[in-house]
């Protein structure tokens, strides 16, 4: 689904109207996040018919990696799922597992919304279902060459924060670990390149987004609607009383 | 409630957690928009407690000048409220009525929220509901002098856009009716002063907030979350873009 | 609807599993109210639901005397309706036409959980459908023989906290006005018994219900869930704490 | 909005997903009651957003001819409103002024899903909604003309279990007024075609609806889910018992 | 709970009024899908009541084999409970026992709309829970015997669809293995009737339920509500073209 | 958290009204029902700034020992988490590192409403967050003394109900095991002491409460809002019957 240089855009908050309209603006996918976002199982349906709406792809960074939540992620309609916390290959497989109908893998059948209603073969619909294993923790930093090569993963994607947190950093960007923050991030790419897996990065401005995609990252998503819409309003505050 | 130069932030998203954010930052007062935002009974009681848990005012402007949608908004414990299409002074009298407790008004008695559980007189509570009339039509505009002088009415409210389209633009903003549209404020502001009660205006920036404020106007709201995000989600795509 | 004597319960909290026990506890009917609870469309049929499985009647206090909220209720299945804030005869028919189906009423046909989908003739349903007004103001009261003689009309309640404050309480309860405000509600008793309605009268306790069905009401409704569980629980916390 | 021989479905239920199915189908539009049926704010959203993904035309019948529902219908992004109830010509041109920006009408500015965000003219966006009126009562009857002649009506729409009752039926359908009935019908048909209005009718089934369109109805639409799934469902326990 | 040849309905749709009517239509049991269908948390508790409310017995098909949506479906008051993905004796082991109190089982006791609020003893409320296994994996036939063995268990239940990718179909029906399918299947009947437990089969049609139930199954459940919907809706749009 | 003495109250209601009120009382802190109790993840949010609002300190008991609904806890803004069913040491420490981040534990960093947003280290967070484990099962009973070791525990609660089925009883209360039960508090109570974590008791009134607490234990819970407002109508009803 990522092809080079992909943007995409972070939702933590159930405002549809709101996903509907970052859509529009020329994202390559947006993400509903159903860790720590605020988004119910009805708010994850009305935020991926927005996306899909505004021709965009969505894809949903699901609670946990269980096929419980990746199921209904695709059922609703999802492109693709981003699953937290991958902690080995094993780990990757199983998500690989839960999302791909059999052969390839053992996600249940339901055909909801998704194509696997008007298409004669899942195996079909397999193949446009993307599964992306994020690396944030320390045993997925010392297996990430093999968890990039699990058939059927199709990216990695680094979260920052729980990565810095566990490189040792009192707080995300902590300025005391970069140099071995960036060491991660390199070696994460690599791995990737190595096995032909796209990868990505969460970051919180389009200029961070731009400095990772010219190192080399595939696809980088700006985080996001809660922390942007706060910020915007601080702004306005602060010029208000000028 | 509202004293000189007063900012308030204008929300028309379901969405406590950012609005809680939002009023944290320091505006004056938090309005919740029940006329065109996507805010339904339960979102406005959810929003008013994010509100009041930062400390802040919060109000609600109102779907219609009815003592229903005025009468839920204060059980749920909105501090004031702001009535949208106020045509005359009869208008504005009978909204005053539908947000007062007798005998200064025909408020219904259902304490659910506001402080008239806990206070000994309805009366009590009278005086700490603050009702406000949007002048956005011709006709207010023609009986603006009359509105002000309505007793019980604490302030007035410009909703620019309705303004525009009421004076002849062809759109919100539209220059061709700049000069009129300016003298109408004026003569809004006037009025509000000759009857001691507050004028405010809905601004879409912090910088036209101020400017407002410096021209006189009481009370100022910047709206709002949802363009705001928007413009964000576009500064970030453009910047990750370059 | 109601016999002599009988008794309901008033619900303000959009807690289904609630109002089913309590409806089940042997209450002759159950009253969800619409105008100053917290019960938004979809709780109103969970609670009519509810009502309805414990074999108990199901009644709305709809939020105004408007032909939407009353048709939707009994649409979603009540047995009948409370209209608050009557003030005068043709208040009360107008609220008996918007509850009955032509040719006693302008009730629009829409069945979806009413009997009508299951009856021939929607002049059936009309017989079970029971309309009761409120007598909370000073117009009310004015008129209530006038009230009591309306076609069609079930019943009179009456709203004792916005009642007193009609009269000049000070609030609801106010001593001062005591004698004033029994006067009354026997001249509602009366009026009608003469008309042959129903007087029924909203009551904080048990034992005010008791009485007042002693005096000749023909019902009483004990409100409600919100304070009895707020008193519940600072009763529980008195005793934790000796 | 509507060509010859249009054919739209009605939904009463919030059950977005099978919204979208059954726009997918390939019907000229989808209506969203509002009036009868059991969505909400939030569900006429979803509902439309469904419609919309569909490459289908949203209509919503609204709960009353009141600017509230008609302002949040096309905010919510709705191609165009269904007015119950209309009686009179007047009733037909505030209908009208509520669903379209000054000068032509008096819609209120706050542009959330509708073409407005993005077009520079609110005037171009009034040419993009449809305004139709129901034709249910015995006085709208009498004035059909009128009310066909009102500038910006677009449709007039039969609701035909309220006409009927409305004409003196005992129930929806009953032949005791038949002729009644359908000279009723032939006699609105008329009144359109003479003001250049589209003429609609609601059927309960697809027969019904080729036939009222070969009688030279313009649009007709067949209703609906709820009882479409209780027959379907009827039909299938009927077959399993054989 | 299964006597002999019991019709079932499946509903996917959170829409509690449709599934009311279709459990009054005569249906033994209704079951609401946890796993595939779009209902949360508050519509199970409303669809189960709509299904009591008819007189009719609800299930749950829960999201996992996992004590948390078990132990809610039954808090909610689901007569039963049906388990998808069992693999083997002790995940059919694993469900029962979370569906039954101690000392039968390890169900955490919190009695919320169950019998158990009214009961002397939790171990009567067990007798009244039926757990019921999904058979639809390779694993769960190979070991189909075993399954029907394990102690507390009611029934079993063939999942076509997933059963059928799972036998290398290349799509739910695929003529291809429709021998090996139908050869499951008479395992899976011959092995719950040799323990005793009552097996059934999910349907499209109430021609296939009727097949089944000829066949020995002594329950068929026909799904359901979203596509027996769209084939109505297209089934009308057909007949409105001719 | 606990100080000595602290009595709580228990929502398993999802009314935040209600529970805001309750919160207002003066207890120590309120627990939302996130396992038994019907309160959704919006409820969670909603019930949790109600709370918060009063000055009190929230807890969420969580549905099951699982870091998923540990973390939606912490990032709604709960205070601590009382973890049910845990059946060992090793079940308390996973439950311990599921509500810390690194380096004390392996939650996942996403700050929505917990401090975290606004304090440099997590670290700092940590400290503030309250971990309280349930003994309820006769697997905790036996390694109770294990279990209070565990590094990072804050306290342990009883669950009565559970426990005294897995003491053998044969409902709640069963007298029969009323000794075996008294002796599991003792021991309970004393293996808290020995590590020195806070050792508490679910009630079902505020007599008990004061009991429990006059025994030695650190916290009572006075629960709930369900049963006490079932207790209250009843006694209502029949004082009105007299
Ligand atoms: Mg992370
Ligand atoms: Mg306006
Ligand atoms: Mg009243
Ligand atoms: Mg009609
Ligand atoms: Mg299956
Ligand atoms: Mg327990």
């Amino acid at each position: 689904m990522f092809t080079a240089k992909s943007i995409g855009y972070w939702i933590a908050l159930d405002a549809p109207v709101a996903t509907e309209r970052i859509a529009r603006l020329g994202y390559d996918y947006v993400v509903l996040d159903g860790q720590h976002g605020f988004i119910d199982q009805q708010g994850l349906l009305a935020g991926l018919m927005a996306i899909e709406l505004a021709g965009c792809a969505g894809l949903v960074r699901v609670e946990a990696n269980n096929p419980t939540p990746i199921g209904r992620a695709l059922d609703a309609g999802a492109r693709g799922v981003i699953i937290p916390l991958i902690d080995s290959a094993s780990d990757a497989a199983a998500a690989v597992a839960a999302a791909r109908f059999p052969p390839l893998g053992t996600r249940s059948y339901g055909p909801m919304r998704d194509p696997a209603g008007t298409r004669p073969k899942p195996a079909d619909v397999n193949e446009n279902v993307t599964v992306v294993a994020m690396i944030e923790t320390p045993r997925a930093l010392a297996s990430v060459e093999e968890i990039c090569a699990v058939p059927g993963l199709d990216g990695v994607y680094i979260g920052p924060s729980d990565l810095s947190l566990a490189l040792g950093g009192a707080y995300p960007g902590d300025p005391a670990i970069a140099d071995v923050f960036e060491q991660a991030l390199e070696r994460i790419r690599k791995a990737a390149a190595a096995s032909g897996v796209a990868a990505g990065i969460h970051t919180p401005t389009g200029e961070v987004a731009a400095r990772r995609l010219a190192e080399g990252f595939v696809f980088a998503t700006i985080s996001g609607d809660l922390s942007h819409l706060e910020q915007a309003a601080a702004a306005h505050l602060d010029r208000a009383r000028r």
